[in-house]
């Protein structure tokens, strides 16, 4: 195999073998391939398609481009993804829940960009939170309380980064097979048995419909099993924020919130869905629903955060978390029905406030964001106030205001609403 | 415009306006662009195609990459290619033709592959011979005799220097819109006026199929119409070698032949056809038929050779060109009609020879190549002769032997030949 006969495979609509697909990723990491050769490759793929098969030998050779963990001595290990959202708050609560259960999560990132960053910055909003616990230490800690989360490290699927760095720069990202092989090469690479899969759908996800959505959530779910994982996909709706505010300190304090006044909320519903999957899948003793109800998901969160070094006082005293200097309310300014919200533009304000990076070296204000107190076909009148900007200055918060309005359509007669949560149909 | 607006309006298929295309050029030139990004392009473009008109735009804003020759003192310019094929030793004959009708020919070339290098290496087997005159030394030659042959500089159309090297490594080079865009760049750049263009097609040629070849022809055609020259273009049949031998000094010997013997051969009817076109696009006086049967053809090529360095008397004299030290004869071994000759093999068993190069730093052996005696469609018996092989060794003429053998089929009935020689039809 030589780059060329590897470009022109694909070129010409040609199925690549795994061992193929192996050559290329041991060839990106090793430099046999040049990123001009890798660039034509994606393109072709983007273009003339990978199958089920070529996606999974992909993905499987992408995790293996660099350390495979494994937790033998924790049994079936859960970890979770989401494709990403407005408002997505569930990772910090289904973490605390399923290992309240006595079923062990362990989770690893990355920095992201994104509206609000990723949920890692969502946890560094809390004093002290150390994201970046190595191997080792996500291990111990596993052992120790049930859950742990980790910062990836150069050696997590090499091959993913080289190749989502040449993704972004030639316009190669929005491919499902390559979409599907970044996310699973990572999942794979860090260990767990289970991986619970929340695929957005809506005008804030990346995939826009229903169809977007499961064939994404096909591809992630038909990776794992050719790996011998288990995976159990969830479309969500994401025509509005999931949780009551955007934001990285105000998405936990309405995600802890949530848990307090027992998961009911459309966040809550998300959350206890999956976890609740994910419970059955790791065969757990205690239902998330006791585990909530009981009070041990929310000691389990406090242990957590305490573990990772933060203060676990935010749990119960959300005004520990960073506040913003100027607060600012919208009202509606009309009367009706919510039949749209723009979730996208909601992001992109938010962004705008500080929440969010453009670019890997951008640094995020933890404090900014908004609440949202409405949800589509609630009944609003002139003064219902529909958001409270968080910001850094009058003048951001002003910024903010003008746009926001643009972001409701309140119309006369109600519209129903998105399913909020269902399991990807096989 | 930025480098990911490019590429995503060809991977999605959109048209490029001619400010696209010429910012996408300066961007090769001047870095803008990566090369990691542009053979994502060049794939897309390869995949998707290219228009006629972004063809054309691509074309001019290619050669404006660097020098754009003019010869206002010469009047109407003539300039001449060749997609290239085995035995193709009609340029040498071209020149001096077209300059004794007086009409001016200027021609330029960079150093190539292929199986007998390319007509500068076929020039260089004259000893003394200059091929690499700069525009200065060209235009003051040209003006003086009507023609002259130069070197292509750096700076001529230096976007295709870049892009051809990129699509080489990216499997990117069987575009026709990207193959007519590289020698048009280049012809347009050289400044002439009236473009002959032979586009070859048969089993030796890069276009196998006449409709293949007219495509080429028209896209050739189009682009020069496009930039304000003329163009006429030839396909000439390449399903076997056009000359009556393959190799440097033996296609010149072959070539000095057909001139003396009045141009009546495949090459003669071939040459004569694209002279008596080029004459009538740029008014000459004197017919190609009167300059030939006069010797003043024949006075120019010496005047030409000795303009340029050479021994001109290699002309009436083809033994002072280099020979090879082993020859030997080729029998065809059976009787019948002379159906097939596999011209591709034939090249093959030349450049394994010495005459060509399978990459530029390899050094031609100018004495080496193959005579043929037969043609498509002439009887044979067992002893007639086929080849004669000129070897640098009795182990290299054995090997060639072996191998010529192959590339001759015989049949109980004769085949029709392919059309020579015709014009292109718009």
């Amino acid at each position: 195999m030589t780059p060329n006969d590897f470009i022109r495979a694909k070129r010409d609509g040609r199925r690549h073998s795994p061992a193929e697909l192996r050559w290329f990723v041991n060839a990106l990491t090793d430099e046999t391939i040049a990123d001009y050769q890798a660039t034509a490759w994606l393109m072709a793929a983007f273009l003339n398609g990978l199958d089920v098969d070529e996606t999974s030998s992909l993905t499987l050779a992408m995790a293996e481009s660099g350390a495979m963990l494994e937790f033998p001595t924790l049994g079936t290990v859960v970890d979770k993804h989401s494709t990403g959202g407005v408002g997505d708050a569930v990772t910090p609560l289904f973490i605390p829940i399923v290992a309240a259960c006595g079923v062990p999560v362990v989770k690893m990132s990355g920095r992201g960009l994104g509206f609000t960053g990723g949920t890692l910055d969502k946890l560094e909003s809390i004093p002290g939170f150390r994201g970046d616990l190595d191997p080792d230490e996500l291990l111990a800690q596993a052992e120790r309380i049930g859950c742990a989360w980790g910062g990836q490290t150069a050696n997590h699927a090499p091959a993913d980064k080289i190749l989502y760095a040449l993704r972004d720069a030639t316009e190669t990202v929005e491919s499902l097979p390559l979409i599907a092989a970044s996310i699973m090469s990572k999942k794979l690479a860090a260990g767990a048995g289970v991986i619970m899969l929340d695929v957005k759908c809506g005008n804030g996800a990346f995939m826009q419909t229903p169809q977007e959505a499961h064939d994404l959530a096909l591809a992630l779910v038909s990776i794992a099993g050719s790996a011998g994982r288990c995976a159990r996909a969830f479309i969500t709706d994401m025509n509005q924020p999931l949780a009551t505010a955007v934001g990285n300190a105000l998405e936990l304090k309405a995600a802890f919130a949530e848990l307090k006044s027992g998961m009911k909320g459309r966040l809550g519903r998300v959350v206890m869905a999956l976890a609740e999957a994910a419970c059955n899948e790791a065969g757990a003793q205690v239902s998330p629903r006791k585990a909530v109800d009981s009070g041990a998901a929310k000691d389990k969160l406090r242990e957590w955060i305490e573990a990772q070094g933060g203060d676990e006082r935010v749990v119960d005293d959300p005004s520990l978390l960073p506040s913003a200097p100027v607060t600012e309310s919208v009202m509606i300014g009309a009367r009706g029905f919510v039949t749209g919200i723009d979730c996208q533009a909601i992001g992109e304000v938010v962004r705008s406030l500080g929440a969010g990076r453009l670019s890997v070296n951008d640094v995020i204000d933890p404090s900014v964001g908004i609440e949202i107190f409405v949800e589509l076909g609630d009944e609003v009148g002139e003064s219902t106030r529909v958001f409270e900007v968080h910001a850094a200055s009058e003048a951001d918060a002003a910024q903010a205001v003008g746009e926001l309005r643009k972001t409701i359509t309140v119309s006369d007669d109600p519209v129903e609403s998105p399913i909020l949560v269902q399991p990807m149909e096989a």
